[in-house]
């Protein structure tokens, strides 16, 4: 290897040029088939999971439950521990709604208790679980029915919303005795992107609300009121806004850092892990140059108690306080708590469906209903101590998965590459090689199928016996470090780093001091960058942008990647699909808007699987309606833009001496993952693997 | 055609695709290869323009000066309106840095006035002129220099200026009457870019300053005291963040809007040509959506007087004032005379060569040396009414020259499509139809030269005539509106469109109760939105930026356009010029901050040119050096991205029916141009049509 490098610099700059391009874009090309060689296999191992059924059910459930507890866990609960932001920013929402009867303090223990429950006794101990917008809109329209009634008030609030928990988990309980998962098939994408709008356009509507808030004197009582002359309230909204924009601009550009063209590898990845939370750290630090002169509360920060304080203590007497509710809100409550376990059913199982997509190819099979069973009681015991429950999210539960197959990936190939330079370093042969390095897969596998496993690694052995079978066997041509195209997925399954990060969401919640120093700005920056960071790869968004695009300016959208409906489905019934999501969105979004009715917004959504089931197929036809409401996130690469000089690309490229070109294996991922962290099924082209469009269907 | 449309709408969704692909990419890439040839074909008419001189000649000077009179301006003026944006934002700066001696109205009147001048009688009417940013400088150095003399002070300060003035105009006499204009090709492209780069730097340098006064209280007293207390000082600091920023953000987003994807092409180009001035008109607006509690003065505005106003008025008295000047200081003059000649010189000659590059088949001979005795008359004026002077400016030079060309093709076109459809109507054959189109071309060319324009036309000639030769001879086969790319470039010369634009900026004096509203802090993120706009195409900075990608990652450059110098220097030599560069560079800016002798900062500038001559040939190999000091902008088209699928680019597209790509003359003209208005010159390979690099120089 050395000496290929040395080499390699004494050669001409030509070559040079030829060889990183020719290397770069062969072992791209290589990558990409592997990629979707391996995606098929995974396909493959599916099937063939079911004949070995029962040796994979020869082990225990008590067993694998030991099994998960391997101490691998990179350095990925620290990436997670970024979910904790959400938690801080949902948080300070509801305190704004709830008059300060919750805040950032019961979402962290929130997270924290039902994460660390999860990772012990969840069957998909990959889920990763948080207060999510849902829970918040819902405790918010709690709060304004229960102010309103005499016998309820402030005070009761929280002890009305502890019987709304305790008719959830019965209404969860009896959905997982009645084997309800079989129906969430029937949630598919029209539904599932619509709510994802709908949040989108909620978390937007926050950003600009708090904004606006800014201007004014907050509703909770604050500490200086110097700070409520008109020229602090102002000079506080202008500092609201270059705090807000300025972390949602930093935090968009930071997000891609993995696909910049400048730095090295390791502070891209670094600043595409951490850029958002370290832009927030950033922006606070930002907020402390203010000058001496301006009062304090000025900017605006995070304003909650602290958890050792007084006013945080009465979360023990909620029990006691629930006695206390009239009976006729006890039974009222049977009503949000039909919708909230509604909305945790869906939420729930689509996030743990995401996290254990097949294409990863998880060795432990799913616990749909014995989650949704862990669910209830953990909603249970967050409405007996009054904090707001928490359930599976997205995009962090498929997030998390995809971070350890990284890891493991990491994991295997050291040691494979380890392997294989011992056995050349002992001058094996080709084969000895090629069977050593299957025996270290098959090893940290701990697969009990070691017959799937021989075939998945066929294009390894491949790429090692080529070289073999030539004449001029040269022991230098093959390099173990160029493996990694050959690996097949595999998913560091555990129950560690779940728990971790839930263990570090705890701890944060000690770090309240430091945390209250967020400027509430900054948190507005944040609901807006989370809403925009959501947009792409929601195919609804995406036709929605379609709409604007002039005729013929439409082969811009299909030389870049697409979604496959764009060629499938003919123009017009994109535009009429989409134009009905459009309105059935601003339904949704009206009825948020009714004071206390709004407690319903679910219902649209539960409304929808039967319109999706009997309306929507008598209006459009079957199979543009399957293309476009599909389950799998299918993509077309793009028609390259050709110009007159294609030589470089056709120029033979000399076989010898690589460069190694700098794409880790979380860029290959996230290129191949929307940002709901759904993996993308890449397609030659939509007619060559399809049924064909039906001439008759299309003139419409 | 109707025919077609209908028949294309019944067709199937399958076919309206691969059409849409592939009909666009045939169409581009023949626009692609036309524009190849055209450029092509400029250069080969150069050739053969010099034995046709004679003709030319026999066109009096004085007969060309009434041909230019013609009165197709198109709306170019109004595009070129914009123009004035920069001269009020450097009347402003010259406020700021000369205490109220000059300001807005100065700058606008010199532009006007010169413009005016050059319009009517300029050699090359399709120049620009205007107030630019070296004169600024200069005029600063000026300013602080007679500001420390007792005997001048800011009294005499202008009077002084003239005789500056006074002194320049007497130099570039003399660089007429020694035919000085032969040494402006070795002011080569490293002394131009690093003197944009400079540029640059002091924008955003300005940009920065600016920002931070308006935290301060301004040196030349205001009106309104309240605004000055601490808290209204602050609010006008953010305000002016958020205003600059604002206007930085919305006006580069803008700038782009001709490739944008959304919108129709009308909107992208009315966005792309008025974007900028409409954003300062926006940002504006919102500066007036400050609350009235807020004191008058913040945000802070343009403070200038009123041309109308008396302190307006002592510029009449200047050429009395001049009398009064101590004779010490009318010699000590002769120094940044001396500078101001030196950068006038270059800056107008290379204003000019870029107004009439070759490529655009301009019809009229140039005039270097007569445009400089010209400009050294109008700086005589200036001089002796107290204005600052003008002179040729870049990038709107070649910006006014492009609008014109694409000005000119739509005139032609849509003569030479009506004369097609008539004669089609007619029945006439194909040979018939490209007689009339020609005659037609030639009357519009006004050309005297009919035998180059016969050649120029045979591409038109064989895409009319293929079809008649086939068999099925069909009249409707041939479109003419498809014969865009077939129409070699032509100018629009005239002298009436940078006449009417220079009375434009006349009137806009009278307008200055308006251009008074505009915040300061948007002219401020005007300035950084001049220097950011000036980076892309600068091989200077894309050579720095490149020093920021590490090796495995330089495949990313390779894979789209890219200036030539990249495949044929080898890294360590580009680097080794590059970091020259920027050490020059830092020296250049160091001299600025000298505070009296900055006036001399242009001479490294002229020192460069020896250092070029002498010094670097020993240090870089001749080709590498001749590479990266490139006359022209040298290009190379990037090797696609290639995936799996390549089979929609491949597959055969159906020859009849053509979607029309929406790709308007001056997006693909965007595409060519550098944003210095320089043309890229498109090669295939560096290897191809080069000098190869030999392999020994190459080790190094």
């Amino acid at each position: 290897m050395r000496g290929s490098c040395k080499r390699r610099r004494a050669c001409g700059i030509r070559s040079f040029r030829r060889k990183l391009q020719s290397s770069k874009r062969e072992r791209e090309r290589e990558t990409i088939r592997a990629i979707g060689r391996r995606l098929c296999s995974g396909l493959q191992r599916l099937r063939e999971l079911r004949s070995h059924q029962v040796c994979t059910k020869q082990i225990s459930r008590l067993d694998r439950w030991f099994l998960l507890w391997n101490w691998d866990t990179g350095p990925n609960y620290l990436h997670l521990f970024a979910s904790a932001l959400p938690v801080i920013a949902f948080g300070e929402q509801l305190r704004r709604d709830t008059d300060g009867s919750l805040s950032a303090v019961e979402t962290l223990a929130s997270t924290a208790i039902c994460g660390i429950m999860h990772s012990i006794f969840g069957g998909q101990p990959l889920l990763i679980l948080g207060v999510a917008e849902p829970t918040v809109i819902m405790y918010s329209y709690l709060y304004n029915f229960a102010k309103g009634k005499e016998d309820l008030g402030h005070k009761l609030f929280l002890a009305w919303a502890g019987w709304v928990c305790v008719w959830t988990a019965l209404l969860l309980f009896l959905l997982t005795v009645f084997n309800a998962c079989t129906i969430i098939n029937r949630f598919t994408r029209v539904a599932g992107e619509l709510f994802g709008m709908l949040i989108s356009v909620l978390f937007i509507q926050e950003a600009i609300k708090g904004i606006v808030s800014e201007f004014e004197a907050p509703k909770v009582v604050n500490l200086n009121p110097e700070s409520y002359q008109f020229q602090w309230l102002y000079t506080n909204g202008l500092l609201a806004i270059i705090f807000s924009f300025g972390l949602l601009y930093t935090a968009l550009k930071s997000r891609r850092a993995r696909s910049w063209w400048y730095g090295t590898g390791c502070l891209r990845s670094f600043v595409a892990d951490y850029g958002v939370p370290l832009m927030v750290v950033v922006w606070t630090a930002l907020s402390f140059t203010v000058p001496h002169k301006v009062p304090s509360g000025v900017p605006r920060r995070l304003f909650t108690p602290l958890p050792w304080e007084s006013t945080a203590l009465h979360h023990w007497t909620i029990i006691r306080d629930m006695c206390k509710v009239p009976p006729v809100y006890i039974f009222a409550a049977f009503i949000p708590a039909v919708m909230i376990a509604g909305l945790y059913f869906f939420d729930h199982s689509v996030a743990s469906q995401m996290a254990q997509q097949k294409e990863f190819n998880l060795k432990n099979p799913s616990a749909y209903h014995y989650d949704i069973l862990l669910l209830g009681f953990m909603t249970l015991l967050c409405g007996l101590i009054g904090l707001p429950p928490s359930n599976g999210v997205l995009p962090q539960s498929p997030m998390h998965t995809k971070s350890l197959a990284v890891l493991k990936r990491q994991l295997i190939r050291r040691k494979m590459v380890e392997s294989a330079k011992e056995s050349m370093r002992q001058r094996a042969s080709k084969s000895e090689i090629y069977g050593k390095m299957q025996a270290v897969f098959i090893e940290m596998d701990h697969s009990p199928d070691t017959h799937g496993v021989v075939k998945e690694l066929e294009d390894l052995k491949a790429a090692i016996m080529k070289e073999e079978n030539k004449e001029g066997y040269d022991k230098g041509s093959f390099d173990p470090e160029h493996i990694d195209s050959y690996l097949p997925v595999r998913v560091n399954e555990q129950r560690l780093s779940n728990l971790l990060q839930s263990l570090l969401v705890a701890v944060s919640i000690f770090a309240m001091p430091v945390i209250k120093q967020i400027p509430t700005s900054v948190l507005w920056g944040y609901f807006a960058y989370m809403a925009i960071d959501s947009l792409p790869g929601n195919q609804f968004w995406e036709r929605i942008l379609l709409l604007f695009i002039t005729p013929g300016r439409r082969y811009r959208v299909l030389e870049e990647l697409h979604a496959s409906f764009v060629e499938s489905v003919p123009f017009k019934s994109i535009a009429a699909f989409t134009l009905f999501q459009l309105v059935y969105l601003l339904i949704c979004f009206g009825i948020t808007w009714i004071p206390i009715a709004g407690v319903l917004f679910p219902l649209p959504f539960f409304l929808l699987i039967l319109i999706r089931q009997h309306v929507l197929p008598k209006l459009f036809h079957p199979y543009h309606l399957q293309e476009l409401d599909a389950a799998e996130y299918e993509e077309i690469a793009g028609a390259p833009r050709r110009s007159i000089s294609l030589s470089l690309d056709e120029r033979e490229a000399p076989p010898d001496e690589q460069i190694a070109v700098e794409m880790c294996d979380a860029e290959i991922l996230d290129e191949l993952t929307t940002s709901r962290g759904e993996l993308k099924v890449r397609t030659t082209s939509a007619h060559e693997d399809k049924n064909p469009v039906h001439p008759e269907f299309v003139t419409a």
